[in-house]
């Protein structure tokens, strides 16, 4: 059993480092503020005190941060990442960041002599805790053999889908579908509501019809009760999108129902509703429809 | 055990007829071109002359055909439903078609002493062969109640969602759906294959990820290999687009998504791809794109 | 000087037959709210009693009404203009009416020995109050030539644009780009005013740049203030968008500004705006972008 | 009269030098590439070794380059602008760039003493050799009166929109309606056609409509005719537009027609198709319509 690391411990990188002290893994880690790792330390994690720290420690680091930005500033500089990596380490992202900026991270981390793979996830919190969350990793065939024993701990699928930097490419392909789907769902939905169908009747009859994802599953029905808390905010979906978007320009493929969607997101920021699920679009277009006052 | 009526024994409409066939109930039928109506009648089905015959004859009369100008030709004139109806009878479209005609022919029913409901369908051929179609139902409640023990005998789900009409606007409500999701789709494919990714790894991720919806999981390999023959065409998935569009600026309600799909499904037409399954809005995307070249 | 008729004297009719009075024509005139005619017969004008009551006296009976319905309203049944037509008679309706309705109509007046042409205007009654109203003609090229040197009596240009039915055609075309110019100088004003720059600074650089159309030098300083009365409201702009986007699917021509734009219409209605000049497309943006508050 | 200095002589930059030259300015310039510049050296103007020199030689600095990478190329560095500035001099920037880098820039300037404004055009080289090119200013308003003489030079009319990067913001606010109105003229067009009307008819019907921008009376023509060689490129609109949508995103303004319109120029590189003038997206439209082989 190899000795892991876990760099970035927040509510879906804590979660998966949990997952895997539940496998018998010993983990080390580090998050920005060590008090939201306390219950995994409670665990049995050991804490490291940089990511530099994590990553000479152990044979294979993972990461799981929110953006490209803070990518970039644990991998760099004196106390980062890179600083503690060697010959025989493996790094393995599991960020959802832009292609090239992993792309390039993984020429630095080959420069170390190690290895790295990009493993963004598919689900969220909901589909982790079910125990269904699915992996998609680029880099190295070999690297991929030896982590993925490691992922399937985690979840029941991984998949290899290409070279360093594609399956980041791969998560942003997957992702722009969620917001697209969402937005459709509430046009599906308003227009039943106005037509004088109680919305609980009409969210049913959405939710066990032939378009019914996972995700619609447990996300349509937030257009009933909005969860308190946001499990992936406008904000959140819209980097996403906007990775897609970016993405779509580089390799000349067009958009159309991404780029509409995005500016919907656009637009529940616009109405002040920024911080909310994003789910929360369903609520923009029945502002739109007249069925909801703001 | 009812005697059943059924007008328009189509590729759908057949294959329903069969199951209640095969349920056990007595089942008479009539179909335009009686040919395609042999096989029912080798599983004994009793031939009637006309709609109206088929009405005269039945407690319960279903129809299923394929918008409302051929549901306008089967239930009026002198053979049709209409004139066969009388007190104590039930008619049940199936059919997919605009909310107001199936509203006003509810109230011709009505005038005859008769009662309607409409109930189409959610899911296609591929879901029925499976057992999974499932009903929404449009008009009174007693109505419905005496009618739902039939349905269940053909899937396992049948949802009262209103008023007259009202199930053809839950199912238009629901099948803008299919054309954007096929479209989204198809946006992350695309972007997948111009990044480096093969179109199959690609389909395999998409198809286990969140975003795999049934209707997904069945159409989206059709990108790998289209089917010889269209199982729902880009003119029927056209047409209920219409129907959704023409409902929303009823109730104003503004569809971004829908509409912009519906665009791509006109532009599949100008390409002179309007006969196949309207998973051929990936081949528009892709001709975009240059990855096809048409 | 030929004997003049005009049925529908309207905002627009009603000024178009004002200027054919005072270019010295002989005009017959029918409305449906006689009082509504009253300035007209003050200047001149001969009332008569019905639509069949012009065209019988008149060699050259025009036509200006809101939309398809009533057109078929004031052309057809015992006292409409066909039943008034004869050989030799001429007929041009300048409604903004449905293609395939307006060659239908063409049909009936050729089957009574007359000749039509359909010479919808291109502008508003602005452009027509500053003498700069223009026309497309559909129809044949002799007829045309015989009424052109009537049309210049009330604006400067009429273009023959092809057989019956293609004028209206041509307006379609043309008049998709009202609303979507509309919409993209609201995106264009947002961006501005959100960023900083006044929004009277902003609609003035704006309408002193490349893409201030004639369209937009008078409707965009609606955005500052708003008219009392509506010149074209979101109604009637909805309607000929719909007639675009019918023709577009009719024809597998993709319309993505006009299909867009349009749900901004279908918003617009939904959140209380409908009987306001399109120009409050604007005020479906700035709602969406958090400047007004609705 | 200043001592004028000028960096970056491309097509249009050159165009404005030539026209400060004829007005009677003494103007040093500059160019990456000498040969370019030949003939303004014939014309009188002064050489200056690096942007450095131009700047400490003159009072007045303007500069045009095409993007804002070549902006802080031209800027930084020992032998950039900011190297020759001092206190008392005026920098005036007249490319079209992100709206925040111009803003950045603007500090730099003043940390040096010196004033900048960003004074980006409306219009393009038709519009600049009519005498037509207009400014947009942004800075501040004593060092705009100063300024606003020279650019009366070049064009009738120079407007201050408000601080520092606020005409950068202005322009982008402005071009997005460009392709909006090139992609909504193609809609009309094609649909005219595909009706059955001549392309050429439609063209000139259109252009003499109360759509007709001055933008399309010169590029609309492009439809029937494109140019050997692209005024505005499909690359550079599309700049423009990636502008225009980052600003909405940071400033919350959905952009429905200028998002919609942008994925059709990605199709216009996907289809191989980006050298060409941004008038190639009727092109794209084309294909989709069936008009067009590619």
């Amino acid at each position: 059993m190899a000795n892991l690391g876990f760099v970035g411990l927040g509510v879906m990188g804590g979660r998966i480092a949990k997952r895997l002290l539940d496998s018998g893994h010993a983990v080390t880690g580090y998050n920005r503020t060590r008090s939201k790792a306390r219950w995994l330390l409670d665990a049995g994690m050991t804490w490291a005190d940089s990511p530099k720290d994590v990553a000479r420690a152990c044979d294979v680091t993972f990461s799981m941060v929110s953006n490209t930005e803070a990518l970039l500033a644990i991998t760099g500089g004196e106390n980062g990442v890179l600083a503690g990596l060697g010959p025989g380490k493996i790094y393995v992202d599991m960020s959802t960041v832009g292609p090239a900026a992993s792309r390039e991270l993984s020429a630095l981390v080959a420069d170390k002599g190690a290895r790295m793979l990009d493993a963004p996830v598919s689900g969220s919190v909901a589909t982790l805790d079910q125990g269904q969350l699915t992996f998609m990793v680029g880099g190295d065939i070999d690297v991929f053999e030896r982590v993925k024993p490691i992922l399937l701990d985690v979840g029941p699928k991984a998949t290899h889908v290409g070279d360093n930097g594609l399956a980041v490419s791969m998560k942003v392909a997957t992702n722009l579908s969620l917001a697209v789907h969402m937005l459709a769902f509430s046009e599906g939905l308003l227009l039943a509501e106005k037509s004088g169908i109680k919305r609980e009747t009409a969210v049913e009859v959405l939710l066990n019809s032939v378009i019914a994802s996972p995700m619609l599953k447990y996300r349509g029905p937030f257009v009933l009760d909005m969860p308190d808390e946001a499990w992936f905010d406008v904000n959140m979906m819209q980097k996403d999108m906007g990775l897609a978007l970016e993405l779509g320009r580089q390799v000349d493929v067009p958009l159309p129902t991404a780029s509409v969607t995005n500016e919907y997101l656009t637009a529940a920021r616009g109405m002040g509703l920024a911080d909310q699920d994003f789910a929360v679009i369903f609520e923009v277009l029945a502002r739109m429809s007249g069925v909801s006052e703001g």
